[in-house]
């Protein structure tokens, strides 16, 4: 049985990166380690259209968020954040982890927040420094206008901070940190970077690490002060995971070859013709604003998660992602997040297809993959 | 150029574990991982010759040391620590790093410590719950008798934690971590065990993991109550490194496959070979206790570490490590820790003889090869 990915992280890592990944040990204090590293560093500012730092950490996207939460924050400062979901919530665990005073907008999962919403909160709180929004939010396959909400708080509060976890926007949305004004933006290398878990990259603008330097970080081996100052050498603060950067270079080639706005628009292609595919079988979208990276769908009545499922998995060795949080069960996820095509597509819906049918559900074989067919032949271009 | 890897981590991966880890990416929270992460689980107790829990964190071994100095005190506890190189020194930065009072036992360079000097500072400071050993000091090459240290102080003061930085010992020194009632042991995943960097593993006896789960760690994404619960239900806290722990399996079962205590002789003949060669070129050795993991040697008057190194590298394609701290430029550091043979050990003394004779240092060439080639086939059991 052929097996295939399609879980929003890890994502399927390109046949020639996982031999690059292969070649023989080297080390990481030697010029030829040195060279991968310096090529990531350039080539990590264009991924996330920034000239200012982004330093990569040996650890899974949570060590960003929390190299962030223990590097930022001065005596007396508060904070915002947005739990519309299981990664939005995890930003509130780690400010809570922290003691930082924190307000805390709620949303139902699948809405996205608004820039009147958490300026009210700003407005109400003057002591808070720092925002802290999701991009695309995984567990729900939501998208949030960070471009909007960021200019329009830079506007009022020239002063506020605003970070955002990009774990699953990265690659798969239009991401322009300097234009947009972002302050910081992570993301974790087994997503839209294609290759396996184990790396964060952390993108800090260049006021942001100045207000960084003051202050010593209340995490060590995060410490975002320590990752900084060894990025302005081209070296790391502790032995890095030499073969997941040998594979980010490679990884960060295929993305410039494509061209950023290119690979932007594909995944809003791909997230499309998925969307289309699963509606035109009398699906329901769970999302009121879809991410480009994931697309959660509600099972249909009587269709029992762990059936639907097992046939996926262990008869057509196809890998999708359940719900999490109060969504266990009730609906399923489907990834296009990184290095997927129109052929994949297809696939997934044929798979889905096949699944249902061995289900129970009832409806014309064939519907999703040619609607998902037809939007790409009409929108993706070869 | 043929590459060869002879520094203390990372170390070479041997061929087969490179491939076998660009195998396609799966998901972590799917069976074909899990299966992958319980034989881990076991495997790695067989490595520390414990019966208690080993979790694996995705960071290097620092990650590793920072999940155990954050996790394990209570209230008014104390710490001591020893001083004697680069890596006992990083206990003592974690511990100041989370105001644990601290006592400090400083040794020179080279000179391990011993169980009087300890009891000494356990006598003097009631207060002291953790001692914090390093069983073989990579920045020295230093060994330190960790089991007659350990079994004294627990003879005397029952309930002091006894943990240890095996970080360059697991897999190269003898370690019983029952046995020697070790409290907690760390290593890394690019030393002893051959793979590539990114992997901490923490082993925990059930009486510190008991202590551990009566307190909220003060790291978040380093919580070893959170990786310990985790480990419990088989599963990790955050998206692991997913190749690495497929690495891990594989490597775990080369040594199951050699015997632990075979990997320990092996390691133990090939450091006195490599330290018998370099003795009959008339080099003198730098630690007074040596580890089996690395061989630091003073370079000889008047050569000088650059242009040595640079034959070593440029010329022979051979990666060894200089000295830390204050012995920069004054040593070099052969390794012999990991995936080597008698065959590593003969080419890396013939390459230590290339680049002294281009350095103008005067020998009989071939006098260390043969003393090293000499010593394994006497000593090594092919």
């Amino acid at each position: 049985m052929k097996p295939r990915l399609f879980t929003p992280g890890p994502t399927p890592v390109p046949e020639n990166i996982q031999l690059l990944m292969a070649r023989p040990m080297i080390h990481h204090r030697n010029e030829d380690f040195q060279e991968f590293l310096s090529a990531c560093h350039t080539k990590l500012q264009y991924l996330f259209q920034t000239t200012s730092p982004v330093v990569i950490l040996s650890g899974s996207g949570t060590s960003g968020m929390e190299s962030l939460v223990s590097s930022v924050f001065g005596p007396g400062e508060e904070a915002v954040f947005v739990n519309g979901g299981k990664f939005g919530e995890r930003w509130g665990e780690l400010l809570v982890h922290y003691q930082i005073p924190t307000y805390e907008i709620t949303k139902n999962w699948g809405t996205p927040v608004t820039s009147s919403e958490i300026i009210s909160v700003l407005e109400a709180h003057p002591k808070v420094s720092t925002v802290f929004l999701t991009h695309s939010e995984t567990s729900t396959g939501t998208f949030t206008d960070i471009k909007t909400i960021t200019l329009e708080v830079k506007q009022k509060f020239p002063e506020v901070k605003v970070i955002v976890d990009g774990i699953t926007s990265v690659g798969s949305h239009e991401l322009k940190m300097d234009e947009w004004q972002l302050d910081a933006v992570v993301t974790g290398s087994q997503k839209g970077l294609m290759i396996p878990p184990g790396l964060a990259l952390v993108a800090v603008r260049t006021s942001l690490v100045e207000k960084i330097s003051t202050f010593k970080s209340k995490s060590f081996y995060l410490s975002l002060q320590d990752a900084l100052k060894a990025h302005s050498a081209n070296d790391t603060p502790w032995t890095p995971a030499v073969s997941l950067i040998i594979g980010l270079k490679y990884a960060l080639e295929m993305i410039e070859e494509e061209g950023i706005e290119k690979v932007w628009v594909r995944h809003q292609i791909l997230g499309e013709s998925v969307r289309r595919g699963v509606t035109a079988l009398g699906l329901k979208l769970f999302s009121e604003s879809p991410s480009n990276a994931v697309t959660p769908v509600f099972l249909p009545e009587g269709i029992e998660w762990k059936k639907f499922n097992s046939h996926l998995k262990k008869k057509d060795g196809i890998t999708i992602a359940g719900g999490q949080g109060p969504y266990t069960g009730k609906i399923f996820r489907l990834s296009h997040l990184g290095y997927y095509d129109a052929f994949d597509m297809i696939t997934i819906m044929a798979a889905i297809e096949r699944a249902l049918s061995a289900s129970g559900y009832k409806f014309t074989i064939g519907a999703g993959v040619a609607a998902t067919h037809h939007f790409l032949l009409e929108n993706l271009e070869k």
